[in-house]
């Protein structure tokens, strides 16, 4: 018997499917007997990368982020492609948004994002050894920019909450000791 | 002119108002013409505390997380309730969750923890101090149990990537040259 298979589910049904994520809700049977709904949003997994060069320099991508109606500047990420390994992502991702190609990956951590409603996980990779390719190629509705900073300097703006999501957040804590 | 008034939006709609969260829907307009979709989950924003003694033993709790399918453990964490500031919720959390009641605040960061789908922004504290009154309370569909650890144990779960929650990975990592 599965360790949580205490918490029986009933009921699921999906109130919508769309473009980028579904939603479903399903009802939930605690142990003690009491009962619950969870409304849970189904998303693809994510990966994110800090290309960082041998100067220490980082490639970021700044835009506009209209869920919370905030340009924002973020470390390289997007949503994993039909049976893309994880790697595969995070190199295609960061030449896409960066113009830069990482030769050598490095994984850093797996976390849930949002663990209270949404089923994503993000992978976080550092990217060393780049090489310029240039080739670039925004999807079909994203708008970026190339933010290109020295890692003191992301490091400050990680310190005084300039930067706020959380894959930023975590990729520079997670090497700030080899790089600042 | 505010400074991204370029990515202009229509037709936003409501698609689900549910307990939880609502999710909309609507067009952007990108400046150099295309046209997009997004989905946007709106959730309240949430507070989560690293509740810790002079003995650095901090207090996490268990749970199971229907999104992802996984008992996962975490610090304490909850939904603001309707006017109540970052700190009161924050402090109420710690208590329900825990049965501790900090009485020292310290605010780490504040972070938005799915940008690219959710309005949600998440504030992470320290909580010192902590007096125990044993006042826990769930919520009414919450089944929890504590886990009470040293903060080096805790460290090492980070780094073995056993703790997997964005908000008990940061939390970690922002004070653990005062714990470690």
């Amino acid at each position: 018997m599965p360790e949580d298979s205490f918490q029986h589910v009933s009921d699921k049904c999906t109130l919508y499917q769309g473009s980028y994520l579904s939603l479903h809700k399903m009802n939930i049977h605690l142990p003690d007997g009491r009962k619950g709904i969870r409304e849970i949003v189904h998303v693809r997994d994510s990966v994110a990368i800090l290309p960082i060069t041998e100067d220490s320099v980082v490639h970021l991508v700044k835009q506009y982020r209209h869920a919370v109606e905030k340009t924002m500047i973020e470390i390289p990420a997007g949503l994993l492609d039909q049976e893309e390994s994880l790697k595969d992502a995070a190199v295609r991702e960061c030449e896409e948004e960066t113009g830069y190609r990482p030769h050598k990956l490095e994984k850093l951590i797996t976390y849930a994002h949002a663990e209270g409603y949404s089923t994503g996980f993000m992978t976080l990779f550092l990217g060393t050894d780049l090489e310029f390719t240039g080739k670039t190629h925004m999807d079909a509705t994203e708008h970026i920019e190339p933010v290109n900073v020295p890692f003191k300097t992301l490091l400050r703006w990680v310190q005084e909450n300039r930067i706020y999501d959380s894959k930023t957040l975590l990729s520079v804590h997670l090497v700030k000791n080899r790089y600042a």
